[in-house]
């Protein structure tokens, strides 16, 4: 039987072996959250404070955290706690007055672009910002169609839920909208750049069948919840032609793999030789505290500026920019983009010998600390494997291992550990998965 | 002439006037914000840092916040700033965990409401909030019409600015928005309540002509970018059983008038005797942290839940909650909503009496900390002046007093300081007024 990779706590059935504390939460939950709320694991994780790679509970268990990337740089990391600490209580407004920090933030990230970048319009949630970035290409091509790849995810407000097909069959794709598979190297072979690319020009002329022009291609980098492509780097080149040579613009989704997660470059895209049209920014921005944003060439939102009045009361705020500031700092004082590149390919290396005993352990493949492991029920059909992951899952849970899977089925593991991942770290990991994997058989 | 409410940086000829500090400020704006961003009056106002209900800028200067209601309990108020600090070094992660704070935080918010509005969902902003509130209402009604008044802002989302008409003719109204006027006490009479219903009941049938069945009003309580519209309190009452005869739920967007603001009750709804099915909240909610939320019955989120797979990575963060639950705290210790009724009542009274001496002032209208000021051109004719509105925002921002306007034609000052604003500061700002405008004559 496959286990539940995540629990409701509305299903009694679920939540009748739980421990009395966390049966307390759960109840809770119940009365006070809409039943949207709910938890990973089949025993969920009580946390009470985190400090770097680690989430503590209350009875002071420990949990390593090998799959949040929203604290980057480390949960409750310092540097980032003075800086929110010091402008929460100095100043927190909106952007219709001056104020220096806005500026100074903006200034510092869009240094870490290509110059052609030279816009950033600020959001609170990756939600936001993937709505806004399809706003404006909209806008600016005159073209409704936007091409997705098929379990791409990348957000939750109406707009943005309708071209994100992993929220599943209950939310409709809206009919402007054209899903294409994930470039899946694994699978496809190293062509899957012409692949891809192939796949979105079909995507592009069913749209004009239907009477609609592409606005844009939404792609992540790395193609996080499509189960981690990282490569061949350079593959999506092709695919950024054709959407350009359309008349579409390309949006690059760097809520996951942005922010030196991925080793060789600050940014995903950057790995593929390409540079966007707009980028949309998201979880790891503020290490936990809401900031988001829309990174864009200036030719696509100055006739948008002119229509749209966009005005976020929050986006770009004093406390959020601190905390966006200090983030951008650790990175750069703490070399994080070299540490992930390090460890990236050292966790790599040791999932590779772990799956040398474990052939149901396909595919072993990331760039940096975005690393996904891909399980089959053959490697030699490569059929996906989701039972396995998500027992694995549990039973990493069990050993405080914290980590979830990814992929149209949902056999990916997902490994996304905050960025001052060790060494020492990976091996806590590396130990925990080959006594779960040993445990299964 | 009229003068801009608002300056746009982009437009030399407006910034070659100002201060060589404020210059700089804008040019750096120009360079890496979007040209989206605006900023009030036709002097900017460049801050460094808040406190209760001034705002200072580098040189010393304070203004008097007499429109923020974001920092709800006051700028930088010391418990939130010490709820934040304390929260943001201990732990901030998602909902997906189990955590205690998240849960404090909703159960004594769903305290403030009517007992049959059991459930809240927490997003980051109130245009997030807006548009969960209407994927909410047209999953569980079936139907796809929203109506909203004339000049309503809910917010900046793809499908939210649609039914955002304040926007403006840039932004398209969705082929399933209709809008009605809004119920405006003084210029329609104190039968507002039948007539605004009736507008409802007039909407509802002109969508049933395009084949669309109604999902939801959507509506302020106190009707905020329409012109600050509070009362015959009740009057939303006919509109509300309309909307719902029709098979429509009633969605109240508290995000202005919510957290004790209107001084008789810590939510608007409440004014009117009528309990909402979905509430949208925002601004206020975290003092300037970003959080946002829907109150809920339960039964609009049943089914929703089970389609919709909402999760949202920030929402319901333990620094958002902890910053919630210091406002709803400061609200109580600090008695904020009889403040506000007081202070709001000492306020209509001394715009009524100037008003006396000036005719042009037509209407003096609000409930508790929020205040419209209604500029004619001519009192029995009630045409609205928005010249002399933008004249006195800016001349009262030359008295280093900061303030907006509001309404379809822009001609009503919106009266809307932090909550913790005292007679004193309303001394300050009445006297402002009656040297403004003895100035324009």
């Amino acid at each position: 039987m496959s286990r539940p990779l995540m629990v409701n706590a509305f299903d009694p059935a679920q939540a009748a072996e739980l421990p009395d504390a966390v049966a307390l939460l759960l109840e809770r939950r119940r009365r006070v959250l809409g039943p949207s709320y709910k938890l990973f694991y089949e025993e969920p994780v009580h946390v009470v404070r985190a400090e770097g790679v680690w989430l503590y509970g209350p009875d002071g268990t420990r949990y390593l955290d090998v799959y949040n990337n929203v604290p980057a740089v480390g949960h409750c990391h310092p540097h980032v706690v003075e800086a929110v600490t010091r402008q929460v209580a100095r100043l927190n407004t909106h952007t219709r007055y001056l104020y220096d920090i806005v500026l100074t933030y903006a200034e510092k990230l869009l240094t870490t672009f290509p110059a052609e970048l030279a816009n950033v319009m600020f959001t609170c949630t990756g939600s936001e910002s993937s709505d806004l970035a399809v706003r404006v290409a909209r806008n600016v091509t005159g073209g409704t169609g936007v091409i997705v790849t098929e379990n791409a995810y990348h957000g939750v407000t109406a707009a943005v839920s309708e071209f994100s097909p992993s929220l599943g069959p209950g939310v409709p794709l809206g009919p402007h909208v054209r899903v294409v598979p994930a470039p899946d190297a694994y699978r496809l072979g190293p062509d899957v750049g012409a692949i891809f690319a192939g796949h979105v020009e079909r995507a592009i002329a069913d749209l004009r069948r239907y009477g609609m022009r592409p606005a844009a291609l939404v792609t992540d980098t790395i193609f996080s919840s499509d189960g981690i492509l990282p490569g061949p780097a350079g593959f999506l080149a092709p695919a950024a032609a054709a959407i350009r040579a359309a008349g579409g613009v390309l949006v690059a989704d760097e809520v996951q793999p942005g922010f030196a997660r991925l080793g060789e470059a600050m940014w995903g895209f950057a790995r593929h030789g390409i540079t966007p049209d707009l980028v949309v920014l998201g979880k790891p921005m503020g290490n936990g505290i809401p900031l988001a944003g829309v990174v864009a060439r200036p030719e696509m939102l100055a006739d948008f500026a002119l229509k749209a009045r966009y005005f976020n009361t929050f986006g770009g705020n004093p406390v959020s920019c601190a905390a966006g500031l200090a983030v951008l700092e650790v990175i750069e004082a703490e070399d994080l983009q070299r540490n992930a590149l390090e460890v990236g390919r050292y966790l790599l290396d040791g999932l590779r010998n772990i799956a040398r005993n474990f052939p149901s352990l396909g595919d072993v493949r990331g760039a940096g600390l975005f690393i996904g492991a891909d399980f089959v029920r053959d490697p030699v059909t490569k059929e996906p494997a989701p039972e396995i992951a998500a027992r694995l899952v549990n039973a990493l849970r069990r050993r405080n291992v914290l980590i979830s899977a990814s992929g149209l089925e949902g056999n990916v593991l997902k490994i996304r550990p905050p960025l001052p991942f060790s060494r020492g770290d990976a091996d806590i990991f590396l130990e925990a998965m080959q006594s779960a994997l040993a445990e299964q058989g």
